[in-house]
């Protein structure tokens, strides 16, 4: 047993677990859902919303984005993110890298780092172990990343071989680096991430390669990199089992609720996703019986709120007819409310899932969830 | 003393007053400043936000918005608007007769009112006093407006004339509708709206004329529609001396601090203006040394908040650099942010102006504050 998590409870009737991890800015129930806010804002809400309404207990930053800008800096001398956000609980940032490809010009790989161009204003920046480190440490992350090379999919087992191999060795540097500097000493986490594309040996040793630097967690890196969720199911069920078990595992921009749901029971604990929020700004909200557009005329004059008995501020307040009028008529508060309610929803389920890992139906209350949500989804 | 507007004293200095209103949601101490919130929302912000954050104590909506979408039948059908927006405060709704000037397309006037076609679909609409009077009841205005015509700036006398008479025709017919409907019975207020365009005859005139109808309050038209600061304090000057000093008098449409400061030394008790939400939207705060706009780069390292001991949710929370930041991310958190400090400064600024007439240095103060204020405003 580790000394920051704590595994409360295996189910026995699949991998998932119940667990507690702690940070420095206060305790986490596993599993959990955390709420991404890439540019140091969850995107239309307060912190106090994102706490009271949301009932978040983790959120994500992006240290590619608040690298470029405002600068990580910046955010240290204004006394840390938590602080620069108004947001007291524990953030946890992922490194950069993916991101310096995804969304970043003329991106290129080095044994040192990712070169490329900002997407703002094509400055050129330069992401390596000494850099990701520093940026997060300079934003105070509870929760570092490493940085990880993520092979495309598909990609040849020769390259996906070449890239395991870089992220062996991209993870011993960044935790020489926090072992050095103190961010480790101090409290701080940092997380290492297993690659191996779709190849199970390579998932395996990986993953086996990483336990053997004894991070405080994990993360199942390459998952929803445009694989088919059978295949992105596979490679989660041929990583998890060789992470140690007494730490987090959580895999990165997943997923929609059913995707949750099936990662817990392969034994994942903790997720991020752009969805429930980004769907929010385009009308969409999530109910036990799918997701829904707020837009659709059947809503017009809809008195009920979003989900009937649902307790979160959206719900209690407000009927679908007058979020279908905010909507239409393009107010921000619809992206406000909305958002609200997903987050709310996504942080609602997680709850669901520990009180059903507790009282032992966790997998048969699963199925049924899916089932429901799955009938009817537009 | 009318029954719902006490008079709590006179401004030996000034003709300032301090009041309180009764309406069927709450009593409003006055001088007081409504937020507008015209498609059924204060733009941004959750009604818990302008209830606790802002302290709003009345609210404004707007007719010609919400009769074209979604309809005034929907909301009442909803409960009414309070309901409909969830905000449990007193609102205030125009006529929408200006608007149906102002925002829609081939506005046809005619002595039964104002055919136009929709801004949204172009579908023809009418609004004469039974249509605004019938759109007030269906949305539970605690002030209804009654429709008036507010003649152009400049105009010739002989049409302002003509305006006035119509005006007077106009409030006449609303207040036999919302006699004989039972509105005013139950406790909801009219009223009514004195024209005169730049001449003090037609001032005295009109405001007499509706005088002798005794509405439940006043307000004082056609100001804020291109003419300059100095023309409009003399219209207000002309006309409120004119109207019942028992009733409250209500300048549409305004204003900038200093205008409200100078306004309330002429009589005013009331405004509303789309200002610290609109400009909010471009960056602009206020401060007691005038309006700012957080994009200025000197903002950029800046770690005060936007003004030093305000007490609202943004100036508690965050600083200029996060705000700025936002901003330039295009955040939709800066709007809300920056709305909200705005709204809160206009209402903080509504509560030392009431504070200041009870300790009776209202002029004094009022001077200073207009002084600095515009010293260095940008």
């Amino acid at each position: 047993m580790s000394e920051h998590f704590e595994l409360l409870l295996k189910d026995p009737q699949s991998s998932a677990r119940r667990g507690r991890l702690k940070t420095l800015h206060g305790v986490i129930e596993t599993p959990i859902f955390m709420p991404v806010g890439t540019q140091a804002t969850v995107k239309g809400l307060t912190p106090a919303q994102i706490k009271e309404d949301v009932g978040a207990q983790i959120i994500l930053g992006n240290t590619y984005h608040l690298n470029l800008r405002p600068g990580s800096e910046l955010i240290r001398d204004a006394g840390g993110l938590h602080k620069f956000m108004g947001w007291d609980g524990p953030i946890l940032t992922d490194s950069g890298g993916f991101q310096a490809f995804s969304l970043a010009k003329l991106s290129k790989l080095t044994e040192d780092g990712v070169a490329f161009q900002s997407h703002l204003d094509g400055s050129k920046v330069f992401l390596g172990p000494k850099e990701v480190m520093g940026i997060q440490a300079n934003l105070g992350s509870d929760i570092a990343m490493v940085i990880d090379e993520c092979p495309p999919y598909p990609c040849s087992k020769d390259a996906c071989e070449k890239a395991i191999e870089r992220t062996t060795r991209w993870a011993k540097a960044c935790k020489q680096i926090a072992t050095d500097n103190g961010f480790l000493e101090s409290g701080h986490h940092v997380f290492g991430i297993a690659q191996g594309s779709e190849y199970e040996d390579m998932r395996r040793r990986s993953a086996e390669e990483l336990s053997e630097l004894d991070f405080p967690g994990y993360a199942i890196g390459g998952v929803s990199v445009g694989e088919p969720e059978p295949e992105m199911l596979k490679q989660v069920r041929a990583t998890a089992p060789f992470l140690p078990e007494d730490k987090p595992r959580y895999t990165m921009g997943l997923g929609t609720p059913p995707q949750m749901l099936k990662m817990i029971a392969a034994g994942v604990d903790m997720f991020d996703c752009v969805l429930p929020s980004r769907v929010a700004r385009n009308g969409a909200f999530f109910t036990p019986d799918g997701m829904k557009n707020i837009r659709n005329s059947r809503f017009t004059t809809d008195l009920n709120p979003l989900v009937e008995g649902m307790d979160n501020y959206t719900c209690r307040n407000f009927t679908r007819a007058y979020l279908r009028h905010l909507t239409m008529a393009k107010e921000m508060l619809s992206c406000t409310l909305l958002t609200l309610h997903n987050l709310h929803f996504y942080l609602d389920l997680m709850q669901q899932v520990r009180t059903h890992l507790e009282t032992g139906d966790f997998s048969s209350w699963s199925s049924e969830w899916i089932a429901r949500y799955e009938a009817d989804g537009e």
